[in-house]
């Protein structure tokens, strides 16, 4: 068996997107979209009731070599054709009569798009819950140290103070962005037969003798329930937009980690110290490194993002289809599609194991913010200094006195007591937990969307 | 001077973009930040009232010679640091006193952000009404055209009859898909202080006795207000979600109408001749061909949609920010996300240009359609000779005299008739006409539905 | 199993990069590394000479649970450290002794980024020998067709004559920048040990009495001989340009085939008619339409050319690689690496399926060369005309008339005819296939050039 | 003027990109073609060598609004119809005779593309001067440091010691892989006509008496010499190596370049502080914070690496272009292709300035080295304790007295001394300066090439 199984792409084998986006799963999907046409079909009386059960029984039994399939796919470029083909042997296995209603008016794009979009509707619902176990997570990390004060880095540099609960709030806010669009997401199911006119479909209709009218529309909403999937006003086999809507679900969501993953990176370093992953059996082991603990699941988060953008970018270029069916269009959103999604779900999954094990350090977050000797709080003494000195001249001192401290003359905060005798309560205001702004309510107010969101 | 103008970007130049996202509005967006802050700190008791007077006359007043401002910004790696000092310097000539209340508390990603929040506010009203006239012309054309039977196209191949009221009504249904993802789209205001705490902000509010409780929300919503943008639960420095949107929104503009461009591309061929864009004073004149009318607007179409995935997966790759200010990551998004809104707003003004005066032959239609001999209802007649001849005959028979009418032996309308003298209907199953399938049923829905979305 | 193998992306299944590119192959490739190495260093004095063959025959017969490994592999954040545990086992099961001497100094970048260069080179030869046999296609059709007129089109309209032989020998000088790129390609040995240092393999040289100086470089070389690849200046663990330069490769490779591709759909549409795809059992075959043969390897190079650029910009951003070993940026390049070169491998064992068997139809060809009436030589009546009649004035019949006749007042050489009775060789002039300017000697000139790349 | 003059890209302005690729550079470019054009085609007889002077003297002065020229550019779809209507006036007033052997056989691609290349010619040059520089700077750093320890990191830790040397002999090594890829760029001049036979061209030396045989080659050759440019095969209007070519060399550049600046960005993090930007007046001054000093160029550097691989995707994608002339396809990568000109260009600028003022601190370099107590060199302790102890013994050892170290129990070197009695130089195996692997010979190695490739 020559196959990929996620060696190549670490951040979904063993997280669910590996069985939910197999090949296999696609199979297995297509089938079902199949059964789901012929019972709707049954119910709406143009298929005989007695068709179904062979159908649904046949789609259950086939065994199907993909690897085998995706070969002889390429005769008619795409793996419907080939697929009915052995569903309809197998249908005819068991009751010869019931194999004519398979694939009754069908074409293949709409068997093909419909089991994407119910395999896309699995991977969205999967992704969700390993979203909201990283937003619990983060949610208790952005409570507990909402008075854990640490440097703001801006431009690699110390800025000012914040706390570790505002940090890990604001991870938690990019994740609830991600979850409400994940949550936001309509996919509709595929219904257009040839030519998007369902034609196929009422013509077996009105051979059946079954009105022609509205027939479209019920087909549509019965194929649709089947299968779980909303029903768009119109067949949209070369208008994608729910395909390019996908890609940027699938952006947001690992982009929101990305980020996270960015930051633990940075925090991780040997200099800064600050979090570590999650220690296991193995994890982040060097195979010649003894000392080492490596970051590995938030490389894998990263290696996510670093992807995901410009496969939504294929996705979105799928929109560029023309005619009523796109000949290679169509099939170049395929693969990428499935990527994207297994990145998205597999970069949750990972997320939930790094975030609700994530390791912090308060002792190194406060050596870190106290490494600069009181400069983190220049900001607070230029406002508190610029009524006293005139904004330029202030400015100016403060400059000055960090340059000297910089070259090794002395501490900031006693290079600086020496130049403002006069300042009584200077020592406060050195006192980088007495500079955190808004951070509290920041987190207050992030976590009450959180409770909004996730309820 | 040296500058773009739009000359290598023709989708854009005169249609209202080059004004809106010029770096002189850039500037003035800016300025008018600064001018919503001070009336803001001004209106919350942080600054005097009798400094708004003359920050926001200088504001209006001061010229800034934007190429220069670029080349001296790179000394701070933004553009904000030297244009408060211009600011600055302009107060000051009016009134010493106001100056030392500009930019009070700010810092650069509060006003830039802000900034461009505000001009893609207005780009994309301005693409909304745009595309709002594309799809009142493509309803008047779908309603028109619902009886135009037209070919359906397959993989390049004539595939099934539909209606040129159709196809109008499915690039309808993308503008429609486009227009409500600009519609839902909600920007947020930016101001989060040097590092996300909104420090300094609250620090001057003290110093000028305004209790901090609650100062933050206060000053946020003051200044969303003023500038007609959004408030976020917290600052968004380095939590990217707004700018990736703004890609997938442009992308579904322009994708939607790259959609339509490249069928109008397709119906324009030579061969085809089934539209030609509005003819009009120089509109496609080649410079060698005297005979030539080139769908040029529709190229321009194509070049937006070619481009805009790339520009959104740039933007989406701006969410790996690292801590509270990102290093590089900030500064990449800028130049894109202008193009990318051009893009979109260019494509949607050039794409009304296109389909309020786009010509459509029924008779060019009428005679591709004929052009098969009538093998374009293949698939009504394998629907209803296989009850009568056994599925799998019905397909060998229709797919020999297909073969036939195409190795010259003759029509393929008259070799069938030969074969099936006894089906009495033949010449109606033949007609084009009597195999729309749901056609008519599905302009409505998307009538219906743009009434929903645009009243 | 759950895999990929290829169902979703057409275009490669069964054509060689299956097999080869598999994650199998990644194994057997690694492993061949490990192997390499070994026997360089037993060479070098290093490792005893009694530890090769065990090392060689563990490598040979280990059996590898490929999914299992992948969901090993993300403890470590590379499938390297889980393989070496594995063919370590294997070994020491021969030959305790010989156990002690696997991946001796070896850090997993070496193994992975070496064993990937190693399935890269091998990928491209392949992909090389493809792009021959589609060059020698080309190379017959140009020749052949040298005199076969037909139109030039240009923004989709009939533009002036050219021939079907120069149309295949501008395909064919694209195929040939493509070979000549792959050809260029030299894959380095990586090299480098944990930090680039080669420190481990030095200090293990050292404890076996090596001495120290030159070892890196003889090391480096012996492993680079033993694989057959190049050697790099200096590791490149963190210096991603052969990564780059694959992906652009590949791009060459795709987009020089799907221009072809999108000239083929082109021409295909069936009101154009001018070429067919080879006709075979169940190529191009629809599910519903019996008339129908669809472009379907054209439609699959398509999707290669359209995936294939985003693919390589996400190789391209492997570049932006911290410190000695990114966490992230690795990681995020090995999948899309396998796909971009199944793309472009699957992509010319495609277009030598397509091209071998096109077929073209001259009759097709002159029919719509003289679809225009003449006006396709308009240029060239133009040229003629300006000095009797004055450019302007030229000009503005010409324009006049082709609008007459395209508003059906009368073919437009007749009206032609009308305007311009003293014009003795009007009849030469308006004879398309004399005016093909120097078709010929280009022709010619991409027969030279093929001749000069591939021998 | 509503313009882009780089306010939103600051990586370019200032740097010389800013004119090299303004519009007006491309007015002025496009214009030398038609000078080239006129030039050549009076030196082979086929215009009066009496026009060439009005020509050019016109084309010297003509003054182009190039705004104005955008908006009426949209009417053709390229600007060379409108420009040559300018230029032909302006001739006419000079030369009424002369205006007639304007753009004579000219087609907009060919005068368009030709221009283009002329640019990006003169870009390159410029990119590769001020790559140069850079590369000289690198050099002085790789030997000024080639024994000035440091600690490698891999997944952000640190791994085992190196030199800041071999750092920049690695960043020199990135940078003359960008030398070779901009020296090896061939770039052609674009000769073909309306449909890319040169018909015109020919008929309008058949008019003029002059054999058509050769023609062709002689006048491509002709305005190639004009122009300083390649001779292609043959005209290439839909075959776009060129364009993906450049796509990809400004990729190498930036992620040359990107490369370093992100291990700048890390050494500057306030926690390492090994390396600084050059100090200047103003260089990365904060608006709020007077202690900063921001990483500014190399945040730039950052800016440009992560958006150029999207751009050269852009441009791959443009090979897809059908027929002679594609519609939408060449639109699309005008702009584009200017950007990553611009952002190549503007980087290399912009890393020499970062590059010839970096300052390297070396006692903050040992002092990180030292921070982890000895545990740097654990993996050389492991090669020479595994024959003592055992491999797996030895490993585990060393894993052990590593995290007792992390825990506090004292340091690393001195709890090994307690466990090690018995080994006598473990004060030499623990020195960091005793195992730098190989790092001066591949300092000499890469300073070797550099010498090969620059000189």
């Amino acid at each position: 068996m020559n196959a990929d199984t996620g060696l190549l792409s670490l951040v979904w084998p063993g997280t669910g997107m590996d069985t939910l986006l197999a090949d296999e799963a696609w199979v297995e999907a297509m089938l079902s979209v199949e059964v789901a046409l012929a019972r709707t079909q049954a119910r709406l009386g143009v298929v005989p009731a007695s068709a179904v059960g062979p159908i649904a029984a046949a789609a259950e039994a086939v065994r199907v070599d993909v690897a085998d399939l995706a070969v002889r796919a390429r005769g008619s470029g795409n793996p419907v054709v080939e697929l009915v083909r052995e569903l309809t042997a197998a249908v005819a296995e068991r009751d010869e009569q019931a194999a004519e209603y398979v694939h009754r008016g069908g074409t293949s794009q709409d068997i093909l798009d419909s089991a994407t979009m119910l395999l896309a509707t699995r991977a969205l619902a999967r992704t969700d819950a390993d979203l909201a176990r990283v937003a619990d997570a983060l949610a208790r990390l952005a409570d507990e140290h909402r008075h854990t004060p640490m440097a703001a880095r801006t431009l690699t540099q110390h800025a000012v103070p914040t706390t570790f609960g505002l940090k890990a709030a604001g991870w938690l806010a990019l994740v609830l962005d991600a979850v409400e669009r994940v949550r936001d997401t309509r996919l509709p199911v595929q219904l257009g037969g040839a030519g998007g006119t369902l034609a196929a479909y009422l013509e077996y209709a009105r051979t059946a003798g079954v009105a022609p009218e509205g027939h479209a529309a019920a087909l549509t909403e019965g194929v649709a329930a089947e299968l779980g999937l909303h029903v768009p006003a119109a067949p949209w086999h070369t208008r994608r937009t729910p395909v390019t809507d996908l890609g940027w679900v699938a952006v947001t969501v690992t982009g929101a980690l990305g980020k996270l993953a960015v930051d633990v990176l940075g925090a991780t370093r040997t200099e800064v110290g600050e979090v570590a992953e999650p220690s296991g059996a193995g994890s982040g082991v060097s195979s010649a490194m003894p000392q080492k603990r490596n970051p590995v699941l938030a490389a894998l988060l990263v290696s996510a993002a670093r992807q995901a953008p410009a496969y939504a970018a294929m996705l979105a270029q799928s929109m560029l289809a023309e005619d009523e069916r796109s000949a290679g269009g169509w099939q170049s959103e395929w693969q990428p599609l499935r990527e994207t999604l297994r990145l998205a779900g597999g970069a949750a999954h990972t997320a939930a194991e790094l975030v609700e094990g994530l390791r912090v350090f308060p002792g190194r977050l406060r050596e870190n913010l106290a490494a600069g000797g009181g400069t983190i709080v220049s900001e607070r003494l230029n406002v508190v200094l610029a009524p006293v000195l005139g904004k330029a001249a202030a400015k100016k001192l403060l400059g000055e006195v960090a340059a000297r401290a910089a070259s090794g003359e002395g501490g900031f905060a006693d290079l600086l007591r020496r130049e403002l005798r006069d300042v009584d309560d200077l020592d406060a205001l050195l006192d980088p937990a007495g500079y955190l702004g808004a951070a509290d309510e920041l987190v207050d107010r992030v976590l009450a969307r959180r409770t909004a969101v996730l309820g």
